[in-house]
């Protein structure tokens, strides 16, 4: 059987993928009763996956091959064989990863049933792939991270972020609104109607919020009380600072560089306005759920996303044929590694960039 | 009947004592069919309490004597006198303020019963006038910030603080072991006997802390899953960085100089270590309790008294007599604005302040 990965051998050196390679696999033409053959439809590249290569994710990848590690946390696949013992999924179903570190940066895999989470069939496999790690923090970040009524509000940076994103569309489905925060830049108005497309309430630059508040904090008039960061350091502190007595700060930590970038947190925020500041980890919140929890969580969402309740983000799509289709290996690797380049460079407003694979 | 209580008449400007005063007060002689009429029999004097003089504190007093307001948040009185209608409260019953803001640096007050909180007779009523604001926050630090299994351990700055104190003992209790980090101080030795002998589990200054965990962190050997910082700044800092995986750390936030002094909270402790970090208020954890909860929390404590499990920490005794008894009204007026002076400008090592009146 023909198939591919990606692989890495050693710690990615930040922002190079000289230990990123792919190899051809060769998988065992009959699973093990408890497994099953997955092929896979869709896997973005996501910048938890960086954080991974580099090292610095608390959740290691759980599969090896050739000694090497295989990368890539998230993806759609669909059942192709299925080992005899193997009750809970048939052929033709499709799956997510049930945990972080699955390995989905390649074509196939066999592995343990019970790795994997059984989802309708998705009517688009981009949006599907997305689901674990761009849908489910949103709605986990709403659910878990403060309790939230109908009127309030939610303020988050990296607006144009994936997960941002979702967080306004579920936000506008619980009747909770959203100030999003955004670099400056130079198409900032066409950004800004997207986000107001997508239900966004209130759009701002980073300086558009730095002159608003020194006129008056937002949390004069709105009822902020959930902060969602991925920046951290003076970005993160503006946010914490917009919110009312009570309120939650948390932080999505992955863009902040690991401990460099530093949060100010004063007196006034953690005693006089009882704000409470976390971090937030999906594997964390997602850490009791059993497959059924999980399955019918992402049917839920597929539902949404089939009624027009949720969108899909703008995605930059990589083709990834097999090897044996490509005219020379090296250079769908080549090309295959610019996507993971082109992720660790993030340019503002870059789309999200996705591997699809042929059907 | 002769009585007396401190007033203040504006905001309490940083370390003066130049708007309080001493008068004498007048109260009915029969009290309203809702209201008892209690006499002081102790009364200390906390930080908070400057706190609320400068103005600073969220919950503001709730009496006024002649315009002015009656300072004082904390104390333990006895009925004297009961109105027609009161069935929760007899003559000859102790009582403490069930909510901030009560006023009890005054010899006697006419009260609604409903502000007051019956306890059994106390056999020391210092020790009962520090249950409220000394013992319970200890103990709700203990019960309501973090989950403690027997065997976990407690880190804590300003380790001779009255909270601190009451959290070795209740820590004890519960089976969880205490770090307790004190100022660099002359006399180190003696106090840090007098903690373990209260059955602190670790004594360490400042700097030996410095010292200690440039080697290894404490973490490393102990499950260290709380932190209670009184201080801020670097050494909230640095007890916040010996906290494992998942513990919480919080602020006391009354000796940071409300906004000033600064907390670095980096992303290796929000995001990689889940760290919560929040403040802390014994207002606000009470808010829910009804008077017999309350009630049966310090009935509780008074026997852990009784029985050598709770001890008192040191104090000095101020006796304010009747303006009657003294020679010279304003004799007395500068011996107990001298008082609060002393907590004002407190010094390391410094006993608790008590205003103890005329049995």
């Amino acid at each position: 059987m023909t198939s591919s990965t990606l692989t890495f051998t050693s710690q990615f050196q930040s922002h190079t993928t000289e230990f990123l390679h792919l190899q051809p696999i060769s998988l065992p033409e009959v699973v093990g009763t408890a497994q099953v053959k997955v092929k896979f439809l869709a896997a973005p590249v996501n910048v938890l996956d960086l954080v991974v290569l580099a090292g610095k994710y608390p959740v290691k990848p759980q599969t090896k091959y050739d000694q090497a590690l295989v990368p890539g946390y998230e993806g759609v696949g669909v059942v192709i064989e299925v080992g005899g013992l193997v009750t809970a999924l048939r052929i033709g179903e499709h799956v997510l990863p049930k945990d972080h570190g699955l390995g989905t940066w390649r074509t196939h895999t066999v592995v343990d049933a019970d790795k994997l989470v059984r989802i309708p069939t998705p009517s688009n496999p981009v949006f599907a792939s997305l689901l674990k790690m761009g849908y489910t923090p949103a709605y986990l970040l709403l659910q878990n991270m403060q309790y939230l009524k109908a009127g309030d509000w939610v303020i988050q940076n990296t607006a144009t972020g994936m997960i941002a994103q979702a967080v306004i569309q579920f936000a506008r489905l619980q009747g909770v609104r959203t100030v999003n925060i955004m670099r400056d830049r130079k198409d900032f108005d066409v950004v800004r109607s997207r986000l107001l497309a997508l239900s966004a309430d209130m759009v701002l630059s980073e300086s558009q919020l730095e002159a608003l508040v020194q006129v008056q904090p937002l949390s004069h008039t709105r009822r902020i009380v959930l902060a969602i960061d991925s920046v951290f350091g003076s970005s993160g502190s503006r946010i914490a600072n917009q919110l009312v007595q009570g309120g939650t700060y948390v932080s999505l930590g992955f863009l902040g560089g690991g401990g460099e970038v530093k949060l100010d947190v004063n007196e006034g925020l953690l005693f006089y306005k009882a704000v409470e500041f976390k971090g937030f980890r999906t594997s964390r919140e997602l850490a009791g759920w059993s497959q059924e929890e999980r399955s019918d969580l992402w049917a839920w969402m597929l539902k949404l996303y089939n009624k027009g309740q949720l969108k899909a983000p703008e995605v930059e799509i990589m083709h990834w044929g097999s090897p044996a289709q490509a005219q020379d290996g090296e250079e769908l690797e080549k090309k295959l590694l610019d996507v993971v380049e082109k992720t660790a460079n993030r340019v503002v407003g870059m789309p999200k960039q996705i591997f699809v694979f042929e059907q």
